[in-house]
């Protein structure tokens, strides 16, 4: 029952179904290859779905958060590379939203929706190498980014940069400018397909209309907001990894032959271990979805959305956050426990969601999430706003 | 903002906070004493909230499952032993609704709501000492039954017992009939004033009217939604014991001189740790929420309700009391590791909790629901009803 | 196999079979009594174990700690509060061999062995209220001491306090001296006979022999051992304590009526709890070994010990106390899985391994145990020397 | 201090470090390729260390298993598909000790030391596809194994087939036999220079001489230590991966630039992550050296083992795997969680511990070796003797 009440399935987009297909029927084989999918790209190119979260009347779509990133979470429980450059790329409509002026932010929604373009980022902030300087009536950038995911094959690109006076500021400008270099220098042991690796910016010019700085980064309570939704995508992607993992299990011991398959659905001990994947699934997708829908009533609130809401929003996206990450990284290991030795061949590629939820989860530490969750509960404090808080 | 979704406050009822202060008031005292709460079960009395359950047309408030089970959790989250009287209380008149004629389940509500019963149980199926055999137009009642929450000092008793053919029959009556004698011998390392000892019955007369054969035990999916509803029970009082084993942990610091406060207040471990036990509890109470909203629906649902439903819920329930069962047993026991050494001296009696806990959570094995869980993870196959499923 | 290697049986007290045989009789109602366990205390006394640490030619029994930690930990696996009180008798004996002179030591032996003295504490060095001052030829202490297990009943007393520059003391003297006070104010959940209440001493006198000063308190790589054997006194216990928390567990299956043992015994799922309640008291036990072997190579070593060999063997003794306080905890806990829910009755007091355990390792935080674990781990550094690394 | 009593380092072949260097060297770059490992397998051979279990009267080097499981567990540390390979040779040999005749046993050993023979498996019990029929004064074998493990670039063969009355037989026989082809099918996520592929034999002549028949496959209670041996062989090789995997991180961390390293070796709970990672691989390697000296103490009784002796050694084992398992799946996952994001750059390969760990902890499940634990602790029960147990 509780499927039709957090189940959006009412509302998803006609186009997903064929899309996952897609993008399952090649998965293990993307995954050996690494490098970028650009076929898959354009699948989503012409899949409509990188308008979801642009306003009907601005020609997209007009989905919240909820149907985006239930969407987010179905690709990720087929393929958790492609998951990612789907929810940045939202990620970075909804920056220009969070961090510049609702001209910039109506701009750029109607350029996308028009022009289909795909979104990348270059925007770590723990990499000060990138530097941007004034230059009479524009700017200019200069140095490299690390962790650029989906920059490559990106038609929009938000960048961030520390000023003269070592302050973060935050860009969004078309990839195609003079000056940019995406390196293909992305090679790791998950998240494969992420096209994760660095860009450098010779001499990049930016223009004054192309700095999101009013509000700016966390410059207000809304604005703080884009971490929240940052970590979201996060918690979405590993609740996906972790239902793939298990679902691809099932449908593994389904494929074997009948006796072997009835020795393991019957095996009380497989059982057991088939059930604690299953509740630590479902714990992962209902503070999930707890999360997304207090998100989503933040969102709403816009402006208006006091310190305390959003403190409030982000200590539900911290306690998904925990959940799923674990979620993903036990049921990517333990589902073999379910399948037994011969599952570790390299052709069924099913490490991979170890793998991927290996490599993702380290995007930030779960220690400090659970210090956040602690001042919260032990001393009533909410985590102050930070680029991963 | 998750607490506006999920959280019920707005409708709590008014009587509420006065009988949880009370409870707390006393609560290690009597834990220490044991034996029946008279004094608190009159004030549940007085309080109205015997009739919680039944419709307003019929003398009562008329809240749903929602409503009920949430304040459920909040007694067990300060004394669990009153929680489980008084859920008991409300799932012994749903026993009728489920078991027996709509006539019946009506006159049983009127009276209730009139009189202000308490209704007791001895229910347990386990136990088969229990007979009842056809004496002419009657039956007969002869024999014991143990574990029967709830039976002292109460108005109403619901009865389980084999009759000549070996088949579990239920039924419903006074407590004060002829040849029942309800024994004081419940003393229990935990739930110490739940009164679960036994009951002996000498040659009791049972009338036609008061035997709950139509659909029976069981007897319809709807039906079978009893046991769903008891363990969902079981779920709300676990995630209550957890939530308020937190509460109390948090509560002791902040009682603390200030230094020690302080000192506790900013440890990091001591942060992780209270980090871990929110994020336990706050997964226990998410899937707790996504449980009693599908019990909620298949019980809007009545006789329409397909075994399917009934098998979703059942899962459902299932998963949220594996979530909960672990979260009130780690919590009750790792909140020493936030409060420390001093927290132990008996007369804080803050080892309730985790015995509280402890007792309870062997109600019927957890490793059993987990493997009811991998049974539909694996095989898709629902759970087949019985009193524990 | 094993057991040959790793069990000192052959070298066990022969009085020992019989004292456990006593402590176990009463274990339980004594654990609801609670204070001196005045008649048990004269058991230890008349089996002559008190003078198990004393070397032969001072008329002890010249056991190594490798039999004196075998004797703690099977003591306390009938009765932790007993083990305590035995365990910290030598701890203080040995305190003396490791703070004060080899005269010192000699003469506290001699003494203890002749008059089966039974040493108690009031070191507690983290409660700074008992101060020490000089007064002519002699020195007088003033103030008052928590957590001194073993002070009641105690014929020799070991007392820490802050001398006149703010520097810790440590003395030994004859419990029986004008101004001390053992107040019998121990009352807590766990732990309950070791009489770990509060000590105050009213104008005290104390003579320069009774001051341990040279080496003093850590003033040396040997003197800097008491910490690893306190340290190894709490792993014994714990160790004992998830051994014979798995032991009554069984005792209670093997007691059940025969189809109830049956039953319990062939459920795979008890059995595979049962396994992993086996397997976590075997690593605690293998780490308490290796742990004890560790501290007995240094303790031979004498003043020879380098610093290094004593980090080396601090760790052990962290690994094994993370080990052991774990699996004291969760065997007190997990056991009633085996048992079932009528374990729970009160008459049983099983709930007595988890609040001996509960209470005892609450001694010192195990997070910084691990995080010292790390350091060394990580960084190769050694915990530095105090009273609780 | 400990290392010095369960180390057995002053007994380590002189050879070794030359070959861990050489492993370690190429490691990464191997473990991509996957395939047959023919250098390091030529410099096994030349180290002299496939002599190691032979007795020196018969031109071995004498030693016993505590030197080649700690032989195996250091390999494993750099390499466990290699240190697989290596023990499996070692096993072969006792194979033929276990279950052929002294003469037998007398010839292959004495064959292996003068020709430095590499012995390969064909063994795995599970796969009955391989079919032994006599044929006049000889034997004839026809059919496939699946995972047999060595079988590459062998000289020596044992080979388990059933017979026409269904019977598991044994035979030990030269690799270079017509009829054998060795496939190279082993393409799997772990272990993957282990050639764990299949062997098919078409119309293979095996003489009398070369079947091992008396006492035959776990004929007596000494040839049932076989399986004992082969079990601890994957103790000593999962705790060789979790102490690898361990150091491993351990060196990436100090081999950062000095920034990196100091901030990640001084946060707090990186370094509790340390500990605990630690703690759990000192618990793998006690009880794994627990097991090897139980495993030792038998294989010096010989004929005079007890079949309860066999028992308590099988326990020995069991606890250890449970542990070593545990640890290297667990060490190999979150080490990560100290090194950080950038740790998961495939040119590191960092990731094969967790996947080595992950195949090879799925040789036969570990939920039986705790039920098995558990019928010991609860009934008394030893485990019987079969090719897993």
């Amino acid at each position: 029952m509780s499927e039709r009440i957090l189940d959006p399935s009412n509302v998803t987009p006609a186009a997903l179904p064929r899309l996952l297909a897609a993008f399952a029927a090649n998965a293990v084989e993307r995954d050996k290859r690494g490098g970028t999918a650009k076929r898959e790209r354009d699948l989503i190119r012409e899949s409509g779905l990188l308008k979801l979260s642009i306003p009907c009347e601005l020609g997209g779509a007009g989905a919240d958060w909820i149907v985006i990133l239930d969407v987010v979470r179905r690709i990720a429980a087929v393929d958790s590379s492609l998951a990612h450059l789907f929810a940045f790329h939202h990620l970075m409509i909804a920056t220009v939203q969070f961090f510049g002026t609702s001209q910039q932010a109506r701009r750029a929604m109607e350029k996308t929706a028009q022009e289909d373009c795909f979104w990348g980022n270059a925007v770590n902030p723990k990499d000060a190498r990138l530097r941007l300087r004034r230059d009479g009536e524009c700017y200019r950038l200069e140095g490299v980014k690390s962790f650029c995911s989906g920059a490559s094959d990106s038609d929009m690109l938000v960048v961030s940069a520390l000023d003269e006076q070592q302050k973060l500021k935050i860009a969004a400008f078309p990839t195609r400018r003079g000056g940019i270099r995406i390196h293909e220098d992305w090679d790791n042991i998950g998240q494969r397909q992420t096209d994760s690796g660095s860009v450098s910016f010779d001499d990049v010019v930016v223009s004054n209309e192309e700095l999101l700085v009013s509000p700016g980064p966390l410059g207000s309570p809304f604005a703080a907001l884009r971490p929240c939704l940052a970590q979201l995508i996060l918690v979405s992607i590993y609740a996906g990894l972790a239902r793939g993992a298990l679902e691809a299990s099932v449908a593994y011991v389904r494929e074997l032959p009948s006796d072997g398959a009835a020795r393991i659905g019957s095996d009380p001990f497989t059982l057991h271990t088939a059930g604690e994947l299953f509740a630590q699934v479902s714990a992962a997708e209902a503070l999930a979805g707890r999360a997304v829908q207090s998100f989503q009533q933040g969102w709403t609130r816009g402006d208006a959305i006091t310190p305390q809401e959003r403190g409030s929003i982000a200590i539900d996206v911290a306690t998904a956050k925990v959940a799923s990450a674990r979620a993903a990284l036990d049921v990517g290991s333990r589902m073999f426990d379910i399948m037994g030795a011969r599952a570790t061949t390299a052709r069924a590629g099913l490490d991979r969601f170890w793998r991927n939820a290996r490599t993702h989860t380290l995007h930030d530490p779960l220690d400090h999430k659970l210090k956040e969750l602690g001042e919260f509960a032990l001393n009533g404090v909410y985590p102050t706003p930070s680029f991963y808080s």
